[in-house]
């Protein structure tokens, strides 16, 4: 309906274990009309600063993200590139990553996102972000933030589409990652109440949404409204 | 040397790989003259806290570290103590530890140290510190670090020989957690040019010892010589 209505449309994922091409055919198999070129997601993004920065990353990520680095150079690595590795992560793993880091002059750590964790169907897992931490503290470095909520992830998004920030909207359920980031760029935001929304996000002490919608249908509604 | 002259000696490691039993042997085939109860050790100073405030933990710790815990109750959790778990720090360990600390209304996380990382013969190994800190990040929780440099495990060791501080002098190769932590008890700190020494710690931003010393044989002669 939005693309339909004429409405630019993008959709922006911190997902790192699958490629966009696996995200793009789960969604389509949940009835969404989307296609791959329509889709921000934190690999693609890295791969463009490792170009631009002419870095050739040792990656730490889920076999399933890495065909999207398939394009980039990974002799010889001047950077660390972390992902949601997930059974990736082991001890051996992570003791490799950090001998890359520690044995650069100035360490460069990339992390897709840096959520602390999620829910899978057999329990609570740790999420890039924890693993980020580990090696930050080992090696006294900041990591470099790809993915919501970064300034720059929600800015691409916006120069895909050609469109300026305040013209456009954000729908999300992370009161952080999804809502205060894209208002930090300048965007308005709204909440939806499903997903990883939770009642205590009304009350979170340093984002507010520009509005509340029960679910996605009603974003929907709300902004063809508004035409 | 020491012994002889009647001073009193205490041994204070951050050793959580092995028993204190495994690790006085290893100094006594050095050639060192010393028996496990001159020994202050993380896992025996966190049975302590554990007992004290009745504890019951969760170990995410080495396999050889296990025994140190064989008269504490671990039924029914309501803590996590970690150690360098080494090859225990498998995807499946931490996750299961995360699960323990987030399931609690307020986390307990007790850390046996917080260093960053160590060399093996095999190479660098990212240390407990660093697991601590993605555990941390992940519960948003500050664990309670036991062993050096924290200023109750020095003191434990104080009231275990029956010395005020300032009557003590600690003999150490780090120039942090054994020279920093032992001078913020108010006792004096010899650092060894040897073991952890770098050039680089002389000039350290916030801890300078009381003298350095070129090994611990010229640090016996120092002493003794005062008496």
């Amino acid at each position: 309906r939005i693309k339909a209505s004429g409405l630019k449309l993008r959709f922006c994922t911190n997902e790192t274990q699958a490629t966009r091409e696996n995200f793009v055919k789960k969604l389509q198999g949940l009835g969404f009309d989307v296609s791959v070129a329509e889709v921000t997601a934190p690999a693609p993004a890295a791969c463009s600063i490792l170009k631009e920065r002419g870095l050739r990353p040792h990656l730490l990520v889920h076999d399933d993200l890495v065909p999207e680095f398939a394009e980039i150079d990974q002799t010889n690595p001047n950077c660390v590139v972390l992902g949601d590795a997930a059974e990736n992560f082991t001890y051996a793993n992570l003791n490799e990553a950090f001998r890359v880091l520690i044995g650069m002059e100035k360490p460069v750590l990339i992390s897709l996102g840096k959520g602390r964790y999620y829910k899978e169907t057999d329990g609570l897992k740790l999420d890039v972000g924890a693993y980020m931490k580990a090696l930050e503290y080992a090696c006294d470095v900041q990591a470099e933030v790809v993915g919501k909520p970064a300034k720059r992830f929600f800015e691409s998004a916006l120069a895909e589409m050609g469109v300026p920030p305040e013209q456009a909207i954000m729908i999300g359920d992370d009161i952080v990652n999804d809502v205060g980031g894209a208002q930090r760029c300048g965007m308005r935001a709204l909440q939806v109440r499903t997903g990883k929304y939770r009642p205590s996000d009304e009350n979170h002490p340093e984002v507010k949404p520009d509005a509340y919608v029960n679910n996605l249908a009603e974003a929907v509604d709300i902004i063809l409204r508004q035409l």
